[in-house]
């Protein structure tokens, strides 16, 4: 039998992303999608790809929280979901959050990058960090709780994060990173990245035919990285816009110690062995975000140029499914105890 | 059990989307994926999506037609489906054809429009048509055939005879067509309707950011949608290309008896209430392709102009999916005694 | 010397567009671009192609009323037009309005199709219509009530209606359609046409990827295209966007009385030798909307089907410029007694 | 009196360039548009925007050679610049080459990534860089060897160069590149940068609503932009490509010695003054490709990153424009003692 799941945030881009993927989800049942703005209407009015596909109308973020499903997630602003959380929980509902607000270990970096105080610091410590194949430990004590009937939280990595993160992880876990060097981290982003919101920056005519960087030294998904890597002040991430959909392509440049190009593949490959969403390159092949979009897959590619002792290693994901809605259907699938890639084995439009 | 499938023209752009299809079908198997051009070479290194989706590679059309898989599904050019599809019925294979070649009952229409002989006619005659929202007993002859273990052919309708019929077809099998009025069909496509061929047409620098009409009175699909409605000589068809790759929009001007927009509309969604892929959208509502990209389904919008008597009946499918890969599959459910939505569910991303 | 020119809605597309070619063109000098919202800011803040360009300000609308220009350009929404035209009459100032207020010649089809009175029929008579290609007597007469310092005030053609009737003008002028038959018109827009404001349907995500139609049987160009070519009640207009910032391609279908591609052909291209901004083609060839952009310049191809006895007649314009501001600039210049090609001489670029 | 021009390689995107650029330029006739595989058709049959405006032929690159037009463009691939060159300097022509064959300085550098020997080392030694703002000294020189009436000869630098060289250039010449550091440059390119030739990379439906890296720490214009910032072997170069036509985005990163955003951002506007093209942005804005296609103009965004005691400096160009045939309009301006200018004002479309 089916668990049941609910959506906080059902209406944004996430939202119904997460919607999509549940409705073929054989594990669970999506019976709420909350959305304060649009309840009442019809979930295939705002998006007609879902006419015929379900019949469901947004609920009330209060409805979801009453309901009393086994699984909650939450595609939700940071602030809002660290008051949802505890009133979920309290009800029995496992909470996979795909906000900010329950990545950063340290409050004070929160405050620092979010503006704002955290209210549910007692959570943090427990909130498992979810990005599976970087933190499974965590994902098994979150499972571990879930199923001592206890709090079970997960706060998944951000979209950039996940890509960069990937794509610098293995070098810089086996301690391959130059001392006192720094990493570099440019990524490419579809405009879904900048949410639903109509503005002039996702206005069709400012995205189309442009390339642009935007929070450059000052986007929030930088501490996040920093965290997840453990290279404190070590980074500098730069994002940008392209005029496409979905996507987020992340080239990351590291001087390495002695290294090669054979060795750094072979690293990369023993790495992500057992991670049945990623795919190592071969030797020479780049990934293409074309290639993952609609999927949670990962394609990494990476090269060692000798001339500067530095690594350049590419991650390609869907900024809304590995990057987000996947993600935490992920993160969800292990915390049930279901196999981690079910309801998540689209293949990609080849073309 | 599964039943044995091959490709041929596996390496362009339907032959791949067959591919993407019957990956992730419960009832057919891909065996044989031909290509003569990309014989030997894996598919995931022509089309990098299904990187660890598959290790299969391209085969010779001469091992498909060997192989006596159960079902060959033929994705190649007019006059090669022809040469083909006698050998591999030969062999016992159910022929499923994606090209012009037994589409076009008339010989003489087929080399009128086509500039060749046909040189396969005693097959023509007991070709399904392969498009079984409007010729479903064609695919019930073509299914009892098949269990009868004889000759079992289809040939599909293209892409824009799907999309341009299945809005033209409701009122015009009505008998609502005024007399001797024309019907006029402009036809926006992406740029996979134009094939894989690398040329200045579909270089990117060229598509992108026009619009253009191609094939002005001359298309070769002109003949198959009148064939299909019933109207020789009626028909004045205009396809375009627009930067997408995916999509087509079929707008269909008819000047109609006395009609009304509620009439009309009741109409068609009686017309299509059987049918699992096709959503008659609300009064007032029109189809978007993006919301059927990558999806078997069809969405269709109808309008009633009373100033000038005339419907405006609008449908929009993926031409690589209803107009033509997801089709050929739809028949061969139906052919093979599968549920006809069997690995068709996929859902479009809603955004 | 040049003469003063001034913008009413200088913030939005059509604005700015002229903007961008009054910056550049001899005749005049743009001293006023009013905005209420953006008043008092740098164009170039809004728009940073025009950066290091020009240093103007966004003034206030009032402040151009008062300003005494020798010409102002009116881009904003219709009824705004019709209130400040006398003002600005009244100052002196002649006035070029690319609203729809203007336009209509009778004043119940205006109500009918914009749901609001004209609040300024005295000034409708004199009001020249802006398309000169098929109205250059207006446009003589607009140029002498200059002269003579009267009031001097022309109501611009539509984006659509532009390239609509210039399709279509040279066979129904001739007389050549059939009686009682009616005309097609399906066009496509890029998605400046949709305007500035940020909305859903102007929205990166949902444009992109995505071919829909609007307006289905209603759109408020219908009527004005009916007056152009004196075809009332006999007209179905279909407007849809494409995923690209700029371009108008309509494809206009009609049934003529005996007819050739040749006779055709020669038609049209007797038609427009006089008008520098118009290109029929080669028999056989087609306009892209690519090859107009950026430019005042009309691409028309034509063939006629004998099969239908139809005529399919396609213009291509970019409908910020031929289709709005390149048209005011070249209605101002022949009203200013300046050459009519004057400051719009740009080239497309070729890729 | 205009000097005589001639283009061989006329019919690729950088020919076919300039022969837009020329078109409207008043100190330059183009008399000579050379391509061999087009010779004796219309440059408007291959590129339409062209219709119209010019009656010119393509003529073959003999005819160039042997036509003594004053100024030669050569938008040919290298070795064939390097075989052009000494005759059309021969016959008195000066050589503006926007080819790789006149960059570098050092030949075993060109033969090491070019994998060819270079053919003609005698004419590299004279040959000005061409890029004006970092080079002006060069650009005087082959001013005054024109007027000598000797030869006169100028290697344009590369697209990528341009743009990563002038973010890049003024904090590396005020030496603020920290001890041993690398600098890493992450340019995004429209797809013109990839040629005209169709292949599968420039197929439409491969590059759209897609970013893919390529040339990973091997493309060919890293010892360029090593050369011109004199930092041998301290760069990491990583090309992408995103789904437009046109524009490069340069994004360098460099650890800089104690620095501030403001004293950054001045050193910046300070060292570009004089320079007509290029635009610093305020402090906290940077550029977008969108604002300078079809322009010769430069936008440049910095910022200072004191965490990592970093710089982020962005540049935004048209690579067909500034990082190519209006680069090499301004170079042969320079030479010719016009004003740098000249013929390149054209302002980027707002939208």
């Amino acid at each position: 039998m089916a668990y049941s799941a609910g959506i906080a945030g059902a209406a944004g881009f996430a939202g119904i992303e997460l919607v999509h993927i549940l409705l073929s989800h054989p594990g669970f049942t999506l019976e709420f999608a909350a959305s304060d703005t649009s309840a009442g209407t019809l979930l295939s009015e705002s998006y007609p790809a879902l006419i015929g596909k379900t019949d469901l109308k947004f609920c009330t973020t209060d409805e979801l929280v009453e309901s009393e499903v086994d699984v909650a997630f939450l595609a939700v602003p940071h602030t809002a979901a660290m008051e949802l959380a505890p009133k979920l929980l309290k009800n029995g509902t496992a909470v996979i959050d795909l906000s900010a607000d329950f990545r950063l270990k340290n409050v004070d970096t929160y405050s620092a990058w979010y503006g704002v105080e955290h209210t549910a610091q007692d959570l943090l410590a427990n909130a498992a960090f979810g990005l599976p194949e970087l933190f499974g430990e965590d994902l098994k004590k979150a499972r571990a709780a879930k199923e001592a009937k206890q709090d079970c939280l997960v706060g998944c990595a951000g979209c950039y994060p996940t890509a960069t993160s990937l794509a610098a992880a293995p070098a810089i876990r086996a301690g391959l990173l130059r001392h006192e060097s720094i990493v570099v981290a440019d990524a490419v982003s579809g405009v879904t990245g900048a949410g639903k919101k109509a503005t002039q920056r996702t206005h069709f005519c400012f995205a189309n035919d442009d390339v642009e960087a935007y929070g450059v030294t000052s986007h929030r998904h930088t501490p996040e990285i920093e965290q997840i890597l453990d290279i404190q002040d070590r980074l500098v991430f730069t994002p940008h816009l392209a005029p496409m959909n979905r996507g987020i392509l992340s080239t990351v440049t590291m001087r390495l110690t002695e290294m090669s190009g054979e060795k750094l593949h072979d690293l990369y490959v023993d790495f992500y062995k057992d991670c049945p969403f990623v795919e190592v390159l071969s030797l020479g092949q780049f990934p293409r975000t074309a290639s993952v979009v609609g999927t949670n897959n990962v394609q990494i590619g990476v090269a060692y140029d000798e001339r500067t002792s530095s690594a350049v290693c590419i991650a390609a994901i869907d900024n809304l499914v590995k990057g987000a809605a996947g993600q935490a259907v992920q993160c969800a699938n292990i915390v049930f105890g279901l196999p981690q890639t079910e309801g998540l084995d689209a293949i990609a439009m080849p073309i």
